[in-house]
């Protein structure tokens, strides 16, 4: 099974990084070799790896590869390389969060030369932890997947996004390492794509057979019978399990229960933000316009076209069937049994 | 209120035709000017007309514009230019419509003059009755659209496929012209955005305000209280009103429905095929892949993607509020309300 790695390190300790270049995908596998915090630093700020997880564990490394060159003070280069890396993407949480827990490891008084070991190692383990937690979502979510079922997602939450196996892709890669045959429906996922250009990427690499729809065919696939599931990723879910994810998510879900086809989430723990009571005050981000009126370079509406463009929205609880988290299946879904789970 | 004409005669009977032609909107508003049949043939042939009816109207005017040439036969001549046009959108029902009747009009032994005369105004006719058949549309659901609403319309149903008004905007265009003030939500209608192309640029030419969202969005719009009715148009419609249309409609229409929202399909009554019992027996057409990987001239998913693509689906009647014929809604929808309307 050839699951791609979004990010890895090459080498001992004197080694470097290397990761996909996401902005050439679907159509070119470029692999970059980053030597400098520099080069990290340029490939997260432009999106050649993308995904709040792979975030972290590019940063993280790229800490690793600022410290070839220290000087004199290792803790003040660590000081300036992790200051400098924060930079590349103000809000994205896993950044912090890796950057965080590296200044941690090196706080204690050793030699340079152990101190960079132990870095390794943390921003190795950082990897390996985000790989295991992505591995038991899949677990979690085994039974989803039966021989022979067809199982629809929409947008990307695959390996490219996180240390591998991904978040919703992980039960899939799961069932086919395990010689199960299922088919999965890609919705492309207007506007940005993700389910064109990533999942159906993903799942091609990983020899998982799959057919790519426009998000408007998604109702007649379900009529027709071809999909007896529906695994999506999630941006936040609430206490009560109202969960935020891609635009086009909420719709899905709405068909898939008219369709008495069992809808899912795939998420770890860390996504469930129980401070909010429901979805009602998870704020929806609106991107720009020309991400629909230019998709792909193309004008394709007229001039002065009002244009919404919601980048997310909230799926309710009631038309989730199962939680699928690293700490297992939560099922039904209310806010007893996610605190219950997650407690 | 500046209703696009997709095709109109120029001057009198030693006029022409001139077009909109569709291939460049929603950019470039570029009118042709047609002189010959061959040119007429080519713009009929290249999309550059498109909808079943504007093409039957365009091919009436080519027959006119061909004769201008007819040496000393006009029977010969127009037998000649009637089987030449035939050839340019070989399933073209109202094509053959048109040229049938034109052909018969001509049938009557009368002065060449004087027969070029009948031809043209029965090309003229052609285009009035399509023009009063839209309005007649237009006023049978000017009820639908009250003052304040929004309304969902999908793909293009409008003035650009007829000979004026359409037949899902036909209700807009009229509420707009009696001052009433409501907004429309475009489907962008993946993947040949015939909604983003032309039912916008259609709608901005009319200045009746309208949001352009990709077809994912229509569930958060309707969850937002946005839409209070949805209107399509229809390419069949079988005896107990399962509709078959644009790709993408069925799950707009499974939409209105769990969000308590009226779904109405705007069609003439020559869209009934009554010898279909239901819905089961339309024939689902499937197009070619690259209108979904290559859209808009851009690679977007892996080359070797498998790809379903139909170019329609069937709504059943259960989700149908209302079908909306230049004979009045029908209201409920079932076999004996078309019958006993139709009849």
């Amino acid at each position: 099974m050839n699951i791609p790695r979004s990010v890895e390190w090459v080498g001992d300790i004197d080694g470097h990084v290397r990761l996909i270049d996401q902005t050439l995908l679907p159509t070119v596998l470029h692999m970059l070799d980053l030597r400098t915090v520099e080069e990290v630093w340029e490939a997260i700020r432009s999106l050649r790896v993308r995904g709040a997880p792979a975030i972290g564990i590019a940063a993280a490394f790229g800490v690793v590869v600022g410290l070839r060159t220290c000087g004199d003070s290792l803790a003040a280069r660590l000081r300036e390389v992790s200051d400098y890396l924060r930079t590349s993407r103000p809000t994205a949480v896993n950044l912090f969060w890796a950057l965080d827990r590296m200044e941690r490891r090196a706080a204690e008084p050793r030699s340079p030369a152990e101190t960079r070991r132990l870095l390794l190692d943390e921003a190795l383990a950082i990897q390996k932890e985000d790989a295991a937690m992505c591995r038991a979502i899949g677990q979690a979510g085994r039974e989803i997947i039966g021989a022979g079922k067809g199982v629809l997602t929409h947008c990307n939450a695959g390996g490219l996004a996180t240390a591998e196996y991904g978040t919703a892709l992980a039960p899939m890669f799961l069932a086919a390492e395990n010689g199960v045959p299922f088919h999965v429906y890609v919705d492309e996922t207007r506007p940005l794509l993700q389910g064109a250009r990533l999942t159906a990427w993903e799942l091609q690499q990983a020899g998982i057979p799959f057919t790519l729809i426009c998000d408007n065919m998604a109702a007649q696939v379900m009529k027709e019978g071809r999909i007896h599931a529906v695994i999506v990723g999630a941006d936040r879910i609430a206490a009560n399990g109202d969960t935020a994810n891609k635009i086009g998510t909420y719709g899905v879900a709405v068909l898939a229960h008219a369709h008495d086809i069992p809808f899912y989430v795939a998420a770890p723990s860390s996504t469930f933000d129980l401070s909010l009571a429901d979805g009602s005050a998870i704020p929806i981000e609106q991107r720009d316009a020309r991400e629909i009126t230019q998709g792909m370079g193309t004008r394709t509406a007229p001039e002065g076209t009002n244009v919404y463009n919601p980048a997310f929205d909230v799926t309710p609880a009631r038309l989730i069937a199962g939680l699928i988290t690293e700490k297992g299946l939560i099922r039904p879904v209310n806010a007893e049994t996610i605190k219950r789970r997650l407690a």
